[in-house]
């Protein structure tokens, strides 16, 4: 552990026991130096991941701590892939595993150790560390470190500033049905679509229907070793997206 | 000047003289390891402000670089604020200030000389250095480094997480008129509205048009020791807003 001095440092209230730890879009460099030092420092690194797999946000992890660290809690999910996120089904598949997972954690914390829940990019922007956060803000002091998003390293990556002037940025999972995509994308100057995936046949449909596939980036990975930036017309429409990517459509405002 | 070694340490390229540099919201612990890095080493920094002021972006710098540096640019704004944006006297009056300072900054890397701008939040999202960027981005390398935007300090420090499942978030510049500004405030589940100041009695009046007043939140300076957080309802209605605010409209989606 390091010296408490080192945390106040940093302005930060020293009886935090748990972190929203935002860690930026990939590289290591990206992470803030308060989530470096977090990191460095937290007696448990939690992560959520499917089973059998890493999650992003721990991967990105591995330059600061290693791949293999015994401090880990691996929060597995559910399956839950076949039930659509509006079903019944969903929530009470996902209420009781956050439900428990908020127990452990809390547990943890009462034992006197901190606790960093990794985050891919910004923690409190499309976060599942949210869904812990609003179980335990009540019952325990939990510190959010902002990140840089994966949005923002995606348009620095693509060289692709997203917003000048007076432009209106939209931002949309690409969840929504093709209907609603096309209808919003169709009145903004900027966008970013994220969570693609097995979505992205239809994120395409869709920015074609409003009339900006031609503006439209694809960006796998932003910054990080394997990132993948792609003019979206260039793909093939059969392109197996994962779903760590999303496709920003830079604005066109204002230039003086 | 620090080795070479640690520039590459970071896999950039080290042939970069020109860089855009994402400060973070304002708290130093904020800004990545790259971007102090960069701060710590650049043989210029350089920063935008207007007449007799320091830039916000240089205020943020003061904690790893201190007050007063020999190394500085200031890029001083000609008087614009009687010209609205959208009058051609406007970019009249910019167009000669962004290529006088497009041409001095080149000149410097000519000169051998490692050169950052300094950016509030992120460079690439509303940043006044996108207009060098555009000037200088096939004359000279550049290399923009990402940063945690003003909105992800603001949502932070709010306690207010912005997006939850299918929320869509809408970014708008206070700039807009109020009939533009409630229409798309009508029609989102999240918001962000930038760039207040002397908008801001503007903004409130759409966010009530909207019905989001109850659930929207003020916030200036994020991160900042100045902080300042309120709902906004709780503002008196001649509240006099600094142009470094924003207000946030948390979205209600899914939360299992
Ligand atoms: C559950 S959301 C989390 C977003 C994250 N909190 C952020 O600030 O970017 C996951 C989605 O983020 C996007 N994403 C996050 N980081 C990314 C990156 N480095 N490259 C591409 N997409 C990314 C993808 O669209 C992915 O489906
Ligand atoms: C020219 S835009 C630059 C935005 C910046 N590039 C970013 O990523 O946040 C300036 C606006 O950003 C917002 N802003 C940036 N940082 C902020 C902070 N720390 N607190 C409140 N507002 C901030 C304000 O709305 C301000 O009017």
């Amino acid at each position: 552990m390091p010296s408490r001095a080192r945390w106040s440092e940093a302005a930060m209230n020293d009886t935090i026991r748990l972190f929203g730890l935002g860690l930026g879009p990939g590289h290591p460099d990206y992470m803030t130096v308060r989530a470096r030092r977090v990191l460095e420092t937290a007696d448990r690194l939690v992560h959520f991941c499917k089973r059998g797999r890493r999650g992003n946000a721990r991967s990105i992890a591995d330059a600061v701590v290693g791949a293999n660290h015994e401090r880990e809690i691996a929060l597995v999910y559910p399956v839950t892939t076949e039930i659509p996120a509006d079903h019944p089904d969903y929530a009470a598949a996902l209420n009781p595993f956050y439900e428990a997972a908020a127990a452990q954690l809390l547990a943890e914390t009462e034992a006197g150790r901190t606790v960093a829940v990794l985050c891919e990019g910004d923690p409190f922007f499309y976060g599942s560390f949210m869904h812990l956060w609003w179980r335990l803000k009540d019952r325990v002091s939990i510190e959010v470190v902002p990140a840089v998003s994966g949005m923002s390293g995606a348009w620095t990556r693509a060289g692709a500033p997203i917003t000048w002037g007076d432009d209106v940025l939209t931002v949309l999972p690409g969840t929504l049905s093709e209907a609603e995509l096309s209808r919003r994308l169709s009145c903004t100057d900027a966008a970013v679509v994220m969570k693609l995936g097995r979505n992205l046949p239809k994120v395409r449909r869709a920015l074609a229907t409003a009339g900006l596939l031609e503006r439209a980036i694809y960006v796998e990975r932003a910054t990080m070793t394997e990132e993948r930036i792609v003019p979206l017309p260039e793909l093939t429409e059969d392109f197996d997206a994962p779903y760590f990517s999303l496709v920003i459509v830079p604005g066109q405002g204002r230039r003086v």
